[in-house]
Protein backbone atom coordinates (compact mmCIF):
# COMPACT_ATOMS: atom_id res chain seq x y z
CA UNK A 1 0.00 0.00 0.00
CA UNK A 2 0.83 3.78 -0.76
CA UNK A 3 1.53 6.14 1.84
CA UNK A 4 0.00 9.42 0.20
CA UNK A 5 1.21 12.22 1.34
CA UNK A 6 0.14 16.30 0.01
CA UNK A 7 1.88 19.08 1.14
CA UNK A 8 0.00 22.09 0.76
CA UNK A 9 2.71 25.01 0.19
CA UNK A 10 3.07 28.67 -1.68
CA UNK A 11 6.70 26.97 -2.59
CA UNK A 12 5.89 23.22 -4.35
CA UNK A 13 9.25 23.58 -6.25
CA UNK A 14 10.79 23.02 -2.34
CA UNK A 15 9.45 19.30 -2.82
CA UNK A 16 10.28 16.07 -2.42
CA UNK A 17 14.07 18.28 -2.32
CA UNK A 18 15.67 15.44 0.31
CA UNK A 19 13.03 13.23 0.29
CA UNK A 20 14.65 12.18 -3.44
CA UNK A 21 17.52 11.22 -2.24
CA UNK A 22 18.75 8.08 -0.73
CA UNK A 23 16.63 6.29 1.65
CA UNK A 24 13.24 8.27 0.94
CA UNK A 25 13.82 8.61 -2.50
CA UNK A 26 14.11 5.16 -3.04
CA UNK A 27 11.02 4.05 -1.38
CA UNK A 28 9.58 6.76 -3.50
CA UNK A 29 10.58 4.87 -6.68
CA UNK A 30 9.70 2.01 -5.12
CA UNK A 31 6.05 3.33 -4.35
CA UNK A 32 6.25 2.82 -0.92
CA UNK A 33 5.33 6.62 -0.45
CA UNK A 34 3.65 8.95 -2.79
CA UNK A 35 3.71 13.14 -3.45
CA UNK A 36 1.56 15.35 -4.32
CA UNK A 37 1.88 19.31 -3.80
CA UNK A 38 -0.80 21.90 -3.84
CA UNK A 39 -0.29 25.42 -4.41
CA UNK A 40 -1.69 27.42 -1.95
CA UNK A 41 -2.10 30.66 -4.53
CA UNK A 42 -4.40 28.61 -7.05
CA UNK A 43 -6.79 28.61 -4.09
CA UNK A 44 -7.22 32.16 -4.31
CA UNK A 45 -10.04 33.99 -5.40
CA UNK A 46 -9.49 37.36 -6.50
CA UNK A 47 -7.08 38.43 -9.91
CA UNK A 48 -4.06 39.36 -8.05
CA UNK A 49 -4.20 35.70 -6.82
CA UNK A 50 -3.99 37.37 -2.80
CA UNK A 51 -3.16 34.52 -0.10
CA UNK A 52 -2.66 36.88 2.79
CA UNK A 53 -3.47 40.11 4.51
CA UNK A 54 -2.65 42.27 7.08
CA UNK A 55 -3.12 41.02 10.99
CA UNK A 56 -6.46 42.37 12.43
CA UNK A 57 -5.38 44.56 15.15
CA UNK A 58 -2.35 45.19 13.54
CA UNK A 59 1.18 43.91 13.87
CA UNK A 60 4.25 43.35 11.49
CA UNK A 61 3.80 40.95 8.67
CA UNK A 62 1.18 38.92 6.95
CA UNK A 63 -1.47 36.24 7.74
CA UNK A 64 -2.57 33.48 5.50
CA UNK A 65 -6.40 34.00 4.86
CA UNK A 66 -8.82 31.59 6.31
CA UNK A 67 -10.97 31.62 2.93
CA UNK A 68 -7.75 30.54 0.82
CA UNK A 69 -6.82 28.09 3.41
CA UNK A 70 -9.95 26.11 3.66
CA UNK A 71 -10.68 25.93 -0.57
CA UNK A 72 -7.01 24.44 -0.46
CA UNK A 73 -7.68 21.94 2.63
CA UNK A 74 -10.49 20.88 1.06
CA UNK A 75 -8.67 19.94 -2.08
CA UNK A 76 -6.01 18.28 -0.28
CA UNK A 77 -9.13 16.13 1.60
CA UNK A 78 -10.37 15.18 -2.23
CA UNK A 79 -6.88 14.09 -3.28
CA UNK A 80 -6.60 12.21 0.24
CA UNK A 81 -9.63 11.84 2.41
CA UNK A 82 -8.55 9.61 4.99
CA UNK A 83 -5.04 11.45 5.59
CA UNK A 84 -4.94 13.57 8.69
CA UNK A 85 -4.30 17.50 8.14
CA UNK A 86 -1.56 18.36 9.90
CA UNK A 87 -0.62 22.43 10.27
CA UNK A 88 3.41 23.29 10.73
CA UNK A 89 3.01 26.38 13.22
CA UNK A 90 5.22 26.83 16.70
CA UNK A 91 2.07 27.21 18.24
CA UNK A 92 1.36 24.00 17.51
CA UNK A 93 1.84 20.33 19.52
CA UNK A 94 5.84 19.14 19.65
CA UNK A 95 5.53 16.21 17.47
CA UNK A 96 6.36 13.01 19.18
CA UNK A 97 7.79 10.16 18.07
CA UNK A 98 4.58 8.25 18.85
CA UNK A 99 2.21 10.37 17.28
CA UNK A 100 5.12 9.76 13.76
CA UNK A 101 4.25 5.91 14.57
CA UNK A 102 0.70 6.34 14.16
CA UNK A 103 0.71 8.53 11.07
CA UNK A 104 2.86 6.26 9.55
CA UNK A 105 0.72 3.20 9.93
CA UNK A 106 -2.20 5.07 8.22
CA UNK A 107 -3.40 6.20 4.78
CA UNK A 108 -1.02 9.00 4.64
CA UNK A 109 -0.59 12.85 5.82
CA UNK A 110 -1.88 16.20 4.19
CA UNK A 111 0.72 18.60 5.89
CA UNK A 112 0.06 22.21 6.04
CA UNK A 113 3.01 24.92 5.08
CA UNK A 114 2.35 28.03 6.03
CA UNK A 115 4.17 31.58 5.80
CA UNK A 116 4.79 34.49 7.09
CA UNK A 117 2.71 35.81 10.42
CA UNK A 118 1.03 32.37 10.15
CA UNK A 119 -2.73 31.07 9.92
CA UNK A 120 -6.02 33.11 10.67
CA UNK A 121 -6.92 31.14 13.34
CA UNK A 122 -10.47 30.38 12.34
CA UNK A 123 -9.19 27.76 9.67
CA UNK A 124 -8.38 25.60 12.87
CA UNK A 125 -11.93 26.03 13.95
CA UNK A 126 -13.61 25.69 10.59
CA UNK A 127 -11.82 22.62 9.10
CA UNK A 128 -9.90 19.60 11.44
CA UNK A 129 -6.50 20.56 11.31
CA UNK A 130 -3.46 19.30 13.95
CA UNK A 131 -1.40 22.23 15.16
CA UNK A 132 2.17 20.60 15.40
CA UNK A 133 5.51 22.20 16.08
CA UNK A 134 8.70 20.52 15.01
CA UNK A 135 10.89 21.95 18.00
CA UNK A 136 11.11 25.34 19.54
CA UNK A 137 13.02 27.28 16.61
CA UNK A 138 11.19 29.73 14.34
CA UNK A 139 11.25 28.76 10.58
CA UNK A 140 10.97 30.87 7.58
CA UNK A 141 7.84 28.46 6.49
CA UNK A 142 6.49 25.26 7.34
CA UNK A 143 8.31 23.56 4.54
CA UNK A 144 11.59 22.32 6.36
CA UNK A 145 9.33 21.26 9.14
CA UNK A 146 7.26 19.19 6.88
CA UNK A 147 10.38 17.68 4.97
CA UNK A 148 11.51 16.41 8.56
CA UNK A 149 8.55 14.95 9.27
CA UNK A 150 7.81 13.10 6.17
CA UNK A 151 11.17 11.88 6.49
CA UNK A 152 10.71 10.73 10.31
CA UNK A 153 7.03 8.66 8.35
CA UNK A 154 8.76 7.37 5.20
CA UNK A 155 11.49 5.71 7.04
CA UNK A 156 9.10 3.50 9.58
CA UNK A 157 7.20 2.35 6.19
CA UNK A 158 7.23 -1.22 5.82
CA UNK A 159 10.75 -2.24 3.79
CA UNK A 160 12.29 1.00 3.94
CA UNK A 161 14.84 0.41 6.39
CA UNK A 162 17.56 -1.96 5.86
CA UNK A 163 17.52 -4.20 9.24
CA UNK A 164 13.31 -4.12 10.29
CA UNK A 165 14.95 -4.39 14.14
CA UNK A 166 17.04 -1.17 13.84
CA UNK A 167 13.75 1.15 14.82
CA UNK A 168 13.39 -0.72 18.18
CA UNK A 169 16.22 0.42 20.55
CA UNK A 170 16.45 3.92 19.29
CA UNK A 171 15.73 7.19 20.95
CA UNK A 172 12.22 8.00 22.27
CA UNK A 173 11.11 4.29 20.90
CA UNK A 174 11.13 3.83 24.90
CA UNK A 175 11.15 7.18 26.23
CA UNK A 176 14.96 7.18 26.55
CA UNK A 177 17.82 8.93 24.80
CA UNK A 178 19.67 5.81 22.80
CA UNK A 179 23.06 4.61 23.95
CA UNK A 180 25.98 6.06 22.74
CA UNK A 181 27.53 3.58 19.85
CA UNK A 182 31.10 2.65 19.32
CA UNK A 183 32.84 0.96 16.54
CA UNK A 184 36.39 0.22 14.68
CA UNK A 185 39.28 0.95 15.09
CA UNK A 186 39.69 -0.43 18.57
CA UNK A 187 42.02 2.78 19.32
CA UNK A 188 41.13 6.14 17.67
CA UNK A 189 43.80 8.98 19.08
CA UNK A 190 44.65 6.88 22.33
CA UNK A 191 40.53 6.65 22.72
CA UNK A 192 39.67 2.88 23.42
CA UNK A 193 35.81 1.28 22.69
CA UNK A 194 34.87 0.71 26.83
CA UNK A 195 35.88 -2.68 27.72
CA UNK A 196 32.67 -3.95 28.30
CA UNK A 197 31.65 -3.91 24.44
CA UNK A 198 34.72 -6.47 23.69
CA UNK A 199 33.58 -8.80 26.40
CA UNK A 200 30.81 -10.72 23.84
CA UNK A 201 29.07 -11.09 27.38
CA UNK A 202 25.35 -10.46 25.62
CA UNK A 203 24.35 -9.85 29.21
CA UNK A 204 26.69 -7.91 30.46
CA UNK A 205 26.37 -5.34 27.26
CA UNK A 206 22.79 -5.16 27.69
CA UNK A 207 22.91 -4.07 31.52
CA UNK A 208 25.72 -1.48 30.13
CA UNK A 209 23.61 -0.18 27.45
CA UNK A 210 20.66 0.65 29.58
CA UNK A 211 22.45 2.18 32.09
CA UNK A 212 24.38 4.30 30.03
CA UNK A 213 20.76 4.88 28.16
CA UNK A 214 19.22 6.27 31.69
CA UNK A 215 22.35 7.93 32.80
CA UNK A 216 22.24 10.05 29.66
CA UNK A 217 18.73 10.70 29.38
CA UNK A 218 18.71 11.76 33.12
CA UNK A 219 21.53 13.91 32.47
CA UNK A 220 20.91 15.31 28.58
CA UNK A 221 17.08 15.31 29.13
CA UNK A 222 15.46 15.84 32.49
CA UNK A 223 11.97 16.42 30.80
CA UNK A 224 12.03 12.79 29.34
CA UNK A 225 13.61 11.50 32.51
CA UNK A 226 10.93 12.93 34.44
CA UNK A 227 8.23 11.66 32.07
CA UNK A 228 9.80 8.10 32.22
CA UNK A 229 10.12 7.82 35.24
CA UNK A 230 6.69 9.12 36.31
CA UNK A 231 5.06 6.70 33.64
CA UNK A 232 7.40 3.67 35.43
CA UNK A 233 6.02 4.40 38.80
CA UNK A 234 2.59 4.86 37.94
CA UNK A 235 2.94 1.30 35.77
CA UNK A 236 4.42 -0.45 39.17
CA UNK A 237 1.17 0.72 41.10
CA UNK A 238 -1.05 -0.54 38.70
CA UNK A 239 -2.73 2.80 37.77
CA UNK A 240 -1.62 3.08 34.50
CA UNK A 241 -4.65 3.51 32.39
CA UNK A 242 -3.17 5.19 28.88
CA UNK A 243 -3.86 3.38 25.70
CA UNK A 244 -0.87 1.95 24.15
CA UNK A 245 -0.48 1.00 20.60
CA UNK A 246 1.76 -2.13 20.24
CA UNK B 1 29.08 39.91 5.73
CA UNK B 2 28.85 36.48 4.69
CA UNK B 3 27.37 33.86 6.97
CA UNK B 4 29.50 30.88 5.81
CA UNK B 5 27.54 27.43 6.45
CA UNK B 6 29.24 23.88 5.87
CA UNK B 7 27.72 21.18 5.76
CA UNK B 8 29.01 17.80 6.29
CA UNK B 9 27.05 14.60 4.74
CA UNK B 10 27.34 11.77 2.71
CA UNK B 11 24.02 13.27 0.51
CA UNK B 12 25.62 16.48 -0.67
CA UNK B 13 22.85 16.66 -3.27
CA UNK B 14 20.20 17.28 -0.31
CA UNK B 15 21.73 21.11 -0.28
CA UNK B 16 20.67 23.48 -0.83
CA UNK B 17 17.25 21.79 -1.29
CA UNK B 18 14.53 23.89 -0.48
CA UNK B 19 16.94 26.74 0.82
CA UNK B 20 17.71 27.63 -2.50
CA UNK B 21 13.84 28.84 -3.12
CA UNK B 22 12.21 32.11 -1.70
CA UNK B 23 13.75 33.71 1.29
CA UNK B 24 16.68 31.38 1.80
CA UNK B 25 17.18 31.34 -1.94
CA UNK B 26 17.29 35.14 -2.30
CA UNK B 27 19.25 35.61 0.90
CA UNK B 28 22.11 33.17 -0.72
CA UNK B 29 22.19 35.14 -4.28
CA UNK B 30 22.60 38.36 -2.31
CA UNK B 31 25.55 36.67 -0.77
CA UNK B 32 23.97 37.16 2.61
CA UNK B 33 24.81 33.48 3.64
CA UNK B 34 27.06 30.32 1.26
CA UNK B 35 27.28 27.22 1.68
CA UNK B 36 29.80 24.71 1.20
CA UNK B 37 29.28 20.74 1.29
CA UNK B 38 31.66 18.50 2.93
CA UNK B 39 31.11 14.71 0.98
CA UNK B 40 32.24 12.72 4.11
CA UNK B 41 33.26 9.48 1.94
CA UNK B 42 35.98 12.00 1.00
CA UNK B 43 37.86 11.14 4.24
CA UNK B 44 37.22 7.47 3.93
CA UNK B 45 40.82 5.74 4.21
CA UNK B 46 40.33 2.81 2.38
CA UNK B 47 39.67 1.36 -1.31
CA UNK B 48 36.32 0.77 -0.69
CA UNK B 49 35.46 4.19 0.82
CA UNK B 50 34.14 2.73 4.17
CA UNK B 51 32.77 5.09 6.10
CA UNK B 52 30.75 2.99 8.39
CA UNK B 53 31.17 -0.23 10.76
CA UNK B 54 29.31 -2.65 12.77
CA UNK B 55 28.37 -1.61 16.30
CA UNK B 56 30.69 -2.71 19.18
CA UNK B 57 29.16 -5.00 21.27
CA UNK B 58 26.51 -6.33 18.67
CA UNK B 59 22.88 -4.82 17.37
CA UNK B 60 21.69 -3.58 14.12
CA UNK B 61 22.58 -1.13 11.94
CA UNK B 62 26.12 0.96 11.36
CA UNK B 63 28.03 3.34 12.91
CA UNK B 64 30.01 5.76 11.69
CA UNK B 65 33.57 5.74 12.01
CA UNK B 66 35.49 8.64 14.73
CA UNK B 67 38.51 8.48 11.94
CA UNK B 68 36.48 9.16 9.14
CA UNK B 69 34.71 11.83 11.01
CA UNK B 70 37.67 13.16 12.78
CA UNK B 71 39.12 13.58 9.61
CA UNK B 72 36.18 15.21 7.99
CA UNK B 73 35.43 17.82 10.54
CA UNK B 74 39.16 18.91 10.95
CA UNK B 75 38.42 19.66 6.91
CA UNK B 76 35.61 21.70 7.97
CA UNK B 77 37.30 23.55 10.62
CA UNK B 78 40.01 24.56 7.85
CA UNK B 79 37.27 26.22 5.86
CA UNK B 80 35.61 27.97 8.62
CA UNK B 81 37.43 28.27 11.62
CA UNK B 82 35.53 30.44 13.88
CA UNK B 83 31.93 28.30 13.27
CA UNK B 84 30.83 25.68 16.04
CA UNK B 85 30.49 22.64 15.08
CA UNK B 86 26.54 21.15 16.04
CA UNK B 87 26.23 17.38 14.81
CA UNK B 88 22.30 16.05 14.54
CA UNK B 89 21.42 13.83 16.55
CA UNK B 90 18.87 13.06 19.01
CA UNK B 91 20.83 12.28 21.60
CA UNK B 92 21.61 16.08 21.30
CA UNK B 93 20.34 18.67 23.45
CA UNK B 94 17.04 20.13 21.99
CA UNK B 95 17.95 23.21 20.09
CA UNK B 96 16.28 26.38 21.29
CA UNK B 97 15.56 29.52 19.57
CA UNK B 98 18.03 31.47 21.66
CA UNK B 99 20.97 29.04 20.22
CA UNK B 100 19.63 29.94 16.82
CA UNK B 101 19.80 33.36 17.54
CA UNK B 102 23.75 33.40 18.73
CA UNK B 103 24.53 31.24 16.06
CA UNK B 104 22.81 33.80 13.36
CA UNK B 105 24.82 36.29 15.54
CA UNK B 106 28.11 34.80 14.21
CA UNK B 107 30.60 34.51 11.37
CA UNK B 108 28.44 30.79 10.33
CA UNK B 109 27.91 27.54 11.31
CA UNK B 110 28.88 23.41 10.66
CA UNK B 111 26.45 21.22 11.24
CA UNK B 112 27.62 17.15 11.07
CA UNK B 113 25.10 15.25 9.44
CA UNK B 114 24.68 11.70 10.61
CA UNK B 115 23.08 8.17 9.16
CA UNK B 116 22.41 4.66 10.23
CA UNK B 117 22.90 4.24 13.91
CA UNK B 118 24.54 7.71 14.54
CA UNK B 119 28.00 8.46 15.51
CA UNK B 120 31.05 6.88 17.07
CA UNK B 121 30.77 8.34 20.29
CA UNK B 122 34.61 9.06 20.75
CA UNK B 123 34.48 11.82 18.29
CA UNK B 124 32.51 13.91 20.90
CA UNK B 125 35.75 13.72 23.32
CA UNK B 126 38.06 14.08 20.21
CA UNK B 127 36.65 17.00 18.84
CA UNK B 128 34.86 20.21 19.57
CA UNK B 129 31.02 19.16 18.72
CA UNK B 130 27.74 20.68 20.15
CA UNK B 131 25.25 17.29 20.02
CA UNK B 132 21.86 18.99 18.92
CA UNK B 133 18.57 17.56 18.62
CA UNK B 134 15.40 19.22 16.21
CA UNK B 135 12.59 17.28 18.11
CA UNK B 136 11.68 14.23 19.39
CA UNK B 137 11.32 12.80 16.44
CA UNK B 138 13.82 10.13 14.87
CA UNK B 139 14.67 11.10 11.23
CA UNK B 140 16.92 8.88 8.11
CA UNK B 141 19.58 11.04 8.89
CA UNK B 142 20.76 14.58 10.19
CA UNK B 143 19.94 16.02 6.99
CA UNK B 144 16.24 17.47 7.20
CA UNK B 145 17.60 18.94 10.69
CA UNK B 146 20.37 20.53 9.46
CA UNK B 147 17.95 21.79 6.74
CA UNK B 148 15.59 23.43 8.96
CA UNK B 149 18.46 24.96 11.44
CA UNK B 150 19.89 26.86 8.29
CA UNK B 151 16.35 28.35 7.62
CA UNK B 152 16.02 29.04 11.16
CA UNK B 153 19.23 30.58 11.21
CA UNK B 154 19.32 32.37 7.73
CA UNK B 155 16.02 34.28 8.49
CA UNK B 156 17.63 36.41 11.22
CA UNK B 157 20.45 37.68 9.40
CA UNK B 158 20.66 41.01 8.58
CA UNK B 159 18.07 42.31 5.62
CA UNK B 160 17.19 38.82 4.97
CA UNK B 161 13.13 39.33 6.77
CA UNK B 162 11.26 42.11 4.83
CA UNK B 163 10.17 44.18 8.19
CA UNK B 164 12.86 44.15 10.78
CA UNK B 165 10.33 43.98 13.51
CA UNK B 166 8.85 40.42 12.59
CA UNK B 167 10.74 38.82 14.92
CA UNK B 168 10.41 40.21 18.21
CA UNK B 169 6.50 39.20 19.04
CA UNK B 170 7.27 35.72 18.06
CA UNK B 171 6.87 32.35 19.13
CA UNK B 172 9.40 31.19 21.64
CA UNK B 173 11.57 34.91 21.64
CA UNK B 174 9.54 35.76 24.81
CA UNK B 175 9.19 32.04 26.42
CA UNK B 176 5.48 32.50 25.48
CA UNK B 177 4.00 31.14 21.98
CA UNK B 178 2.69 34.05 19.69
CA UNK B 179 -1.39 34.97 19.99
CA UNK B 180 -3.73 34.05 17.21
CA UNK B 181 -3.45 35.95 14.18
CA UNK B 182 -6.70 37.28 12.24
CA UNK B 183 -7.14 38.68 8.53
CA UNK B 184 -10.04 39.59 6.42
CA UNK B 185 -12.65 38.80 5.54
CA UNK B 186 -13.89 40.11 8.51
CA UNK B 187 -16.07 37.05 8.34
CA UNK B 188 -15.78 33.59 7.14
CA UNK B 189 -18.21 30.51 6.94
CA UNK B 190 -19.82 32.06 9.95
CA UNK B 191 -16.90 33.13 11.72
CA UNK B 192 -15.91 36.65 12.24
CA UNK B 193 -12.51 38.31 13.93
CA UNK B 194 -12.79 39.27 17.44
CA UNK B 195 -14.18 42.32 18.47
CA UNK B 196 -11.37 43.81 20.39
CA UNK B 197 -9.12 43.54 17.30
CA UNK B 198 -11.10 45.82 15.29
CA UNK B 199 -11.84 47.98 18.12
CA UNK B 200 -8.75 50.31 17.24
CA UNK B 201 -7.70 50.44 21.13
CA UNK B 202 -3.70 49.85 21.27
CA UNK B 203 -4.15 49.05 24.99
CA UNK B 204 -6.62 46.84 24.77
CA UNK B 205 -5.58 44.91 21.71
CA UNK B 206 -1.49 44.21 23.61
CA UNK B 207 -3.60 43.25 26.47
CA UNK B 208 -5.92 40.79 24.83
CA UNK B 209 -2.72 39.46 22.84
CA UNK B 210 -0.67 39.02 26.13
CA UNK B 211 -3.47 37.16 27.79
CA UNK B 212 -4.17 34.76 24.90
CA UNK B 213 -0.12 34.23 24.39
CA UNK B 214 -0.52 33.24 28.07
CA UNK B 215 -3.43 31.50 28.16
CA UNK B 216 -2.85 29.36 25.37
CA UNK B 217 0.78 28.39 26.42
CA UNK B 218 -0.02 27.36 29.57
CA UNK B 219 -2.87 24.67 28.08
CA UNK B 220 -0.74 24.04 24.81
CA UNK B 221 2.42 24.09 26.64
CA UNK B 222 2.84 23.26 30.03
CA UNK B 223 6.98 23.11 29.52
CA UNK B 224 7.09 26.64 28.04
CA UNK B 225 5.05 28.01 30.70
CA UNK B 226 6.80 26.32 33.77
CA UNK B 227 10.06 27.93 32.56
CA UNK B 228 8.23 31.04 31.91
CA UNK B 229 6.75 31.70 35.52
CA UNK B 230 9.77 29.94 37.33
CA UNK B 231 12.34 32.71 35.25
CA UNK B 232 9.45 35.57 36.26
CA UNK B 233 9.58 34.76 39.92
CA UNK B 234 13.03 34.45 40.11
CA UNK B 235 13.41 37.78 38.06
CA UNK B 236 11.03 39.21 40.74
CA UNK B 237 12.70 38.34 43.87
CA UNK B 238 15.85 39.75 42.39
CA UNK B 239 17.91 36.04 42.15
CA UNK B 240 18.21 35.98 38.71
CA UNK B 241 21.68 36.03 37.40
CA UNK B 242 21.42 34.43 34.18
CA UNK B 243 23.74 35.60 31.45
CA UNK B 244 21.51 37.35 28.97
CA UNK B 245 22.67 38.79 25.04
CA UNK B 246 20.80 41.79 24.40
Amino acid sequence: MTFSTTVITLYPEMFPGPLGASLAGRAMERGDWSLDTVQLRDFATDKHRTVDDTPAGGGAGMVLKADVLGAAIDHARSLSPDAPVLAMTPRGKPVSQARIRELAAGPGVTLLCGRFEGFDERIFDGREVEEVSLGDIVLSGGEPAAIAILDACIRLLPGVMGAPTSGIEESFENGLLEYPQFTRPQEWEGRTIPEVLRSGDHAKIAAWRKARSEHDTRLRRPDLWERHTGARDQSASGARHETKED
